[in-house]
C-alpha cells in the first residue's frame, strides 16, 4: 500500500464555507490512501447559543456537560461530517463518515476528575487500525469527526488534533504516514501579528525557544506538542499550513525532531 | 451467507428511552447478518421548536426547508445514530452508523415539485448493495439513518420506511431477506382504539377491505403499502410489531400477498 496521508482540518477552515469548499476540492485531488479528521470550529458554540445552552469554561478550557455533548454529537457527527462526505462524493472521492463508535474505530476513556471536571471528554485509549485499513483497502476515504466512545455506551467529546495524531501514530507502525494539520494560517508564525511570517521549518529546539519567548500563541502550543509527539512516535512527516499546503513545496511549516 | 434481517424502528420507540434501550438489547441478540434503519420520531420537531425553526406542513405532509434539513441531519445522522451505535457496541454488536452519503450507500433524487414543493426530500434511486454486503462480510452491522444524498453534494431527508424497504428489495436479489417494522404497537390493529387487537396475518385483499372500512389509520397506510411492495418485489417475510416481535412466534402481524 502507498503512503497514507492523514489531514486534520479545524478552526476557521470549518466555519468559513468557501474556505471549506476549497479545502474539500484540494483534498479530493490528493492521492489515496488518505484520511480526514475534522473538528467543529465554533459551529457547536453558535448552536448552543441558539438553544440557550451554556458552555462553561474553566481556566480557558471548555467543559462538556450532557447537553453540550448532545450538541457536539449533532454538529460534528451529523451536520459537518455528512456535509463533508456528501461533497467528497460529488467529487468522486468515495468517503465514509465516522465517529469513534462506528466500527469501534476509536475508543477513549472519560477524563479523570482532578482539578477540573471536564465532563464528557474522552482521552484516546485505542485506535482500531485493522478496521481503518480495511476501509482503505475497500477504496474508501474515512472522514472522522471529534466524537469517540468508551465501549460502554457513552459517547465522548475528543480533541480532533489528538485523534489525527493517534491515528497517524498507530498506522505508522505498519505504513509510512504523513500528517497535515490544515487551518486558516500559513503555518507556525515567526511573528504572531504577521500572518505571512510563517516558518518553513521548526524543530523541537526552535519550538522550545519560541515558546520561551512567548512567540507562539496559546492555542498553537497543544497543537505543536501533538505534532512533535507524532514525529517522535513514528509518523514520517508532519506539516502545518493552510489550503495552499497542497499546492506546492515549502508552502507550509515542516516539523522536524 | 445466512438470511439477512432488516429491522426498521420509528415513532415512539425512538422517542422513549426505555423502549429504545429495550429494543437495542433485543436487536443486539438477533442473529447476524442484520441491518438497522431508524427514523427520528418527533425529536427533530422538538429541537426545531427549541431553535425557533418552523416546520411547515402542507396537506398533512412535512416540508423540509434548508434549516429543517440541517436539523434532521444533526438529529438523525448525529445524535440518534451515534447513540444507537455506541449502545450496540456496548452489547458487543459491532455496528457502523451510516447516512446514504457514506460509502455512497443510498442515492436519491430531490422530489419533483408538482402540487407541493416538499423541499429537500429525496426519493431513492440507488442502493449500493455491494457496499452493504461488504460491511456485513466484515462482521459489521450497518445502522442507517433517514438521510440520503443525490451524488451532487446535496443531502436529502428520506422516509425511513422507504429506506428499509428499498434495502430489503435490493438485497433480496441475492439473499433471503426478512423485513421487520418495529414500533410501539403490537402490529396492524383490527380496531384502532384497541391496542391489543392486532391481526396475526394480513394479506393484500384484507388490507384493501380494512382500508375501505377506514379501519387502518392514516399513518399506517404508506407503511403497509411499503410492506406489500417489498413482498411483491422479492422480500421473503415482512412483519410489523413491537419489541415483543423478537421474543416468540405470532407476536406480530405477518404480511402475505
Amino acid at each position: 500500500m502507498n503512503n497514507i496521508t492523514v489531514v486534520k482540518i479545524g478552526g476557521k477552515l470549518i466555519e468559513n464555507k468557501s474556505l471549506l469548499n476549497d479545502f474539500i476540492l484540494k483534498f479530493s485531488k490528493l492521492n489515496r490512501p488518505k484520511i480526514l479528521v475534522h473538528g467543529g470550529g465554533n459551529i457547536a458554540t453558535e448552536i448552543s447559543k441558539e438553544l440557550n445552552v451554556k458552555v462553561d469554561v474553566i481556566d480557558g478550557r471548555r467543559i462538556t456537560n450532557e447537553k453540550n455533548l448532545d450538541i457536539a454529537t449533532m454538529v460534528y457527527a451529523g451536520k459537518i461530517n455528512k456535509e463533508i462526505v456528501s461533497k467528497l462524493q460529488e467529487l468522486n472521492c468515495n468517503s465514509i463518515g465516522l465517529s469513534g463508535a462506528d466500527g469501534n474505530s476509536i475508543v477513549s476513556k472519560k477524563r479523570e476528575v482532578k482539578k477540573i471536571n471536564y465532563g464528557f471528554v474522552g482521552d484516546i485509549t485505542f485506535i482500531n487500525s485493522k478496521f481503518i485499513i480495511d476501509l482503505i483497502k475497500n477504496n474508501l476515504t474515512p472522514v472522522f469527526c471529534a466524537i469517540t466512545h468508551n465501549s460502554k455506551g457513552q459517547l465522548l467529546n475528543t480533541n480532533a488534533d489528538s485523534i489525527a495524531s493517534a491515528i497517524s501514530i498507530n498506522l505508522s507502525k505498519i505504513h509510512k504516514v504523513k500528517l497535515f494539520y490544515c487551518f486558516e494560517k500559513k503555518g507556525v508564525l515567526k511573528n504572531i501579528k504577521d500572518d505571512k511570517s510563517f516558518l518553513k521549518k521548526i524543530d523541537w529546539k526552535n519550538y522550545k525557544i519560541l515558546k520561551g519567548n512567548k512567540n507562539i500563541s496559546n492555542g498553537m502550543l497543544p497543537k505543536l506538542e501533538n505534532c512533535f509527539y507524532a514525529l517522535k512516535n513514528g509518523v514520517n512527516h508532519v506539516r502545518i499550513g493552510d489550503n495552499e499546503m497542497f499546492c506546492g513545496k515549502n508552502n507550509f511549516t515542516e516539523l522536524t525532531i
